[in-house]
């Protein structure tokens, strides 16, 4: 691998994509603050995205992509720190379910987040320092604030789908309840309309292992030269076991021993799920920002569209949107009631919904990974709603084995 | 709470029992070593326990409880260093399902410990200092081999009963196992015949959280006067959401708020669950030594029967013991298909065994806490086995309401 770069390389590309993303970026000026749930507002701030195909001319087929925790604006084209191709180029890309051949995909960065919309790694214009603890907390709601803010900025009024899965079925559930005649069609998937008690838990662990790491530095290792990888590996491997099923995980790696062939009666990682493990969190500290696992992750614990409505059904009264609300049967992490929920508002509202259960033993990460149900179920909603919408046919359609042609790699969320 | 002793009270108070435990201790000689499946020994060594009752004039009538992973001696008396209640006085006491006022009770702490049996936090005897890692590293087996070692010594051949949950459960199977015709019968509950990936994989979190705390000093923290305390807290918050069940989380704190009326856009403990948690996480700290839970998290690692024995079946080839598997509807961590494997593998040894699925909604911790259904079906199977086993009758009845009648606290596991 000797192409791929070194970690503290890995780590200055991701600090500087914080604060100069590579992709393209909507900056609002001053005068132009972005409103807050908590009460504050952030002025300058930035947003940044790709976007992918061509808006046509009645601006009619744009659709948004929302990334899940740990994602960025790359659904569907190389990172530019890791090197690695998007995150969901099984989803989106020419001739796939998103088929961009077709539509105007946007995909931005959530705000918290670290790949160059305004968050903790920012820097805070006020003291020209990173942002730190000093970026006020956010919420679901001011991710798609800003989300909306960079629509409005692209001149478009009302996005024929938005798509996403996990936090990004969060933000799905919330555009179609904030903004509902701005949505035509909504893709919520691996979601709920709120975060359990058991994952706010997770959340928490999280939390406290970053916290705990001396490095962290009360959240301003950035001004101190220091990096919390300790703490956050930590966290990342917690989450990790989450986004597995049971099952895959003894399919993957059962007991089986790592390069060795007995068992060594210490404290190295001798079972494969140990170094997989232990794998997943060392990467991870190399692409991603502490203090935003902090933020966003506070923002999926704040997430209750039933509290800021009064109830589920009110989050989506009237509405005109037609849903797509998917689930699979071994996500343990949102598993298929919550998705219920969902759908039984949806019902109470009179909503047009329909609701798939995917069969998958590959636990929550299903949605980010090669299983032809969902490309297949989603294909044939985002098909429906632009005939709908009276969207144009694309051209002429490709291999019908497209959607599980490419090869899994997995595991970001 | 004023007469609760302090934190650093009872962390003194913890350190104390390590060595020099209150409860009974059976002490080997240099010349008595404990031959480890690593391929070490030590020596000398100890065995702290406890026990409760009378043992008979034929010496049949002992019961071994078998403590989880963070359990100790105190099954049915004091906690010297807590002040709380045993940790299964439901079970085990006079007109308890283990019914003292019949059986001669014995529950020891197991080796690796941190409660008076050899383990990292006792001295070794080479250097005078606390082993730390240079504690060899023990199995299952190993704390099983001790337990035979102390049964010996109180001069009684055959248990009439080996009981315990979780890795307790793990103990039970052990036993049956490795001395068949010293166990009457074995009541293993919400336990596994080997750990799963996913629990290997929490473990292993727990045991990164423990050494990425700079306090833990390479495990050589008592040495140099520290306390890896957060470390340790988090690694024990994210154990604790895998005793519960999601519903039990929802049931108990859903999304309720801890002592405020609103969220506070910030990273303090906004939820009760993650009140609880932390509450959880730092009492533990107080009670238990960081190298024992590294220490006993690999021993359970590494526990698999089939593994040792080439099959399941042959570990339990042509047993005599009578077994009660015993699982709950909620347990995620050790979950019904787990004990549905023990059982068939028992039945393919032609073995006498009943298998019972408790419904309960509280998860793996169900079999610390007040499920009448438990209690009911091991008095009922425990009696049964007495009268198989010709042990006299106890006195007269207690009243039938018994087994509901002590209040909850649960939380150990």
């Amino acid at each position: 691998m000797a192409d791929e770069p070194s970690a503290p390389t890995l780590h200055a590309l991701s600090r500087s994509q914080a604060v100069d993303p590579s992709s393209q970026v909507a900056r609002f000026g001053a005068d132009e603050p972005l409103e807050l749930d908590c009460g504050k507002a952030i002025a300058p701030w930035q947003i940044a995205y790709e976007t992918y195909g061509t808006l046509n001319a009645d601006k009619s087929n744009a659709v948004l992509i929302c990334h899940a925790l740990t994602g960025d604006q790359y659904v569907a084209s190389v990172n530019p720190v890791t090197g690695k191709p998007g995150w969901w180029e099984r989803m989106v890309g020419p001739g796939c379910p998103v088929d961009t051949d077709k539509y105007f995909v946007i995909c931005s960065n959530v705000l918290g987040g670290c790949m160059g919309t305004s968050g903790p790694a920012s820097l805070n214009p006020e003291t020209g320092e990173p942002y730190a603890l000093t970026m006020p907390v956010v919420t679901i709601r001011d991710m798609v604030r800003a989300q909306a803010r960079l629509v409005d900025r692209l001149g478009i009024d009302t996005l024929f789908a938005v798509v996403g899965g996990s936090m990004g079925g969060m933000q799905v559930l919330q555009w179609a309840a904030s903004y509902p005649e701005r949505v035509f069609a909504a893709v919520p998937i691996a979601t709920g309309a709120r975060h359990s008690s058991q994952n706010i838990a997770f959340h928490e662990v999280g939390r406290q292992a970053i916290m705990a790491d001396p490095d962290w530095c009360d959240g301003a290792y950035i001004e101190a030269g220091k990096r919390p990888v300790k703490g956050l590996a930590v966290a990342r491997m917690a989450a990790h076991i989450t986004y597995m099923s049971d099952s895959s995980l003894h399919r993957k790696f059962g007991r089986n021993l790592q390069d060795r062939d007995d068992l060594t009666f210490g404290f190295d990682a001798d079972f494969q799920i140990e170094s997989y493990l232990r794998h997943q969190g060392m990467t991870f500290v190399d692409r991603f920002d502490a203090n935003s696992y902090l933020y966003v992750t506070r923002a999926m614990d704040y997430f209750d569209l039933a509290a800021e409505f009064g109830s589920l059904p009110l989050a989506f009264h009237d509405t005109k949107t037609r849903f797509c609300v998917m689930s699979f049967t071994s996500d343990w992490l949102f598993p298929t009631s919550e998705s219920r929920m969902i759908v039984k508002a949806l019902n109470a509202a009179a909503a047009n919904v329909s609701f798939v259960e995917v069969d998958s033993d590959r636990g929550h990460d299903a949605f980010l990974l090669d299983v032809p149900e969902m490309f297949s179920t989603i294909r044939g909603f985002i098909t429906g709603a632009a005939r709908a919408r009276g969207i144009p046919a694309p051209g002429p359609a490709r291999p019908a084995a497209a959607d599980a042609a490419q090869t899994a790699t997995g595991g970001a969320d």
